[in-house]
């Protein structure tokens, strides 16, 4: 018979199997495929291992990869929630609360409130942490959408200006980052992929 | 114009993306769906962030995150190794070496570097570390297993003998995580699931 507090782990590990299932908008890199959230959070953890120099100021790298392997988990609940969605709103809403105390609930009570903290102050992107980790999550999509001839910017009929302004944010986590993605929005511009 | 650096770095992310097409063996829990490497590695993240404190010894959380995130990325280049094939080894092979060094090669040379010798160190699997991210990587299947009838052990007709003697390295790595393997595969023993 086991420890309660490694059930309690465990079942938390088995139920975030289901990010799994969690298809985003975006597509593989020249690909049809859409990408799922564990992809997502793989692909976001290893550009924080290899561009965490390009954040503006020194981060924290483990807080880091904590904030972007955990990020999506509420999704689990709400459902992959489309950064340009208009009629939904990104942002700490309540449901997203609510998703994730059962979700990180599951956890022992330290480990809960730690891991809650964690998504609180990746959601909040004011920390230096926060704002790189969010500036990662806004970039992976860029290189996808400029490698599938607009991706959603395309599917979406997205003006130039519209993506413009939600992504400019990324120069809070890192202007080399930033510097990067303007160019490549400015091919994708060049190639008409956006809409009016 | 980038500077050369952030290049390197960019298509080493982009080439990485190919880990999401390659295919385990095991499915996804309570599941027919192969899973990929990108799922597995991010699911490996979670658990060693969650379960971190079960580690024999105290671990260097952020090394074992570097291990577990990139400890398939050879895979791009030698496809899925199932850990049960007695043709092909999985261990530190010549052909896993050079594509150690093709794909980490892409990286600026002090990244390659660091990635080539954290990589190396997984695979000896002797520093605390690596024995705790070996012991995870191993965990993962089993809870999988366990949830599917069997899974891979039943599908490949393993005897109970073999499995037992291929995992029980798990203990090296976390006495605890041995334990409550050594109750799953009890489990999945009396339910007749393993072959002779």
């Amino acid at each position: 018979m086991q420890p309660e507090r490694l059930l309690k782990q465990i079942e938390f590990i088995k139920e975030i199997d289901k990010v799994k299932y969690i298809k985003r908008k975006t597509r593989l890199l020249a690909s049809d495929r859409h990408e799922n959230n564990a992809e997502h959070s793989w692909h976001l953890g290893l550009m924080a291992l290899i561009l965490a120099e390009h954040a503006n100021e020194r981060v924290d790298l483990l807080k880091v990869l904590k904030m972007v392997l955990i990020h999506d988990l509420v999704e689990i609940d709400t459902g992959d929630i489309f950064l340009f969605d208009t009629a939904k709103n990104h942002d700490n809403s309540e449901e997203e609360l609510t998703a994730a105390r059962r979700i990180f609930g599951l956890l022992p009570e330290n480990q809960a409130q730690e891991m809650i903290q964690i998504w609180q102050e990746f959601e909040a992107g004011e920390s230096k942490e926060a704002r790189f980790a969010k500036a990662l999550d806004r970039f992976e999509p860029i290189l996808q959408n400029a490698s599938n001839n607009g991706g959603t910017w395309a599917e979406f009929k997205l003006a130039f200006e519209t993506v413009y302004q939600k992504l400019k944010g990324i120069a809070n986590g890192s202007k080399n980052i930033w510097a990067y993605s303007e160019e490549l929005l400015d091919e994708s511009r060049a190639k008409g992929v956006f809409g009016d």
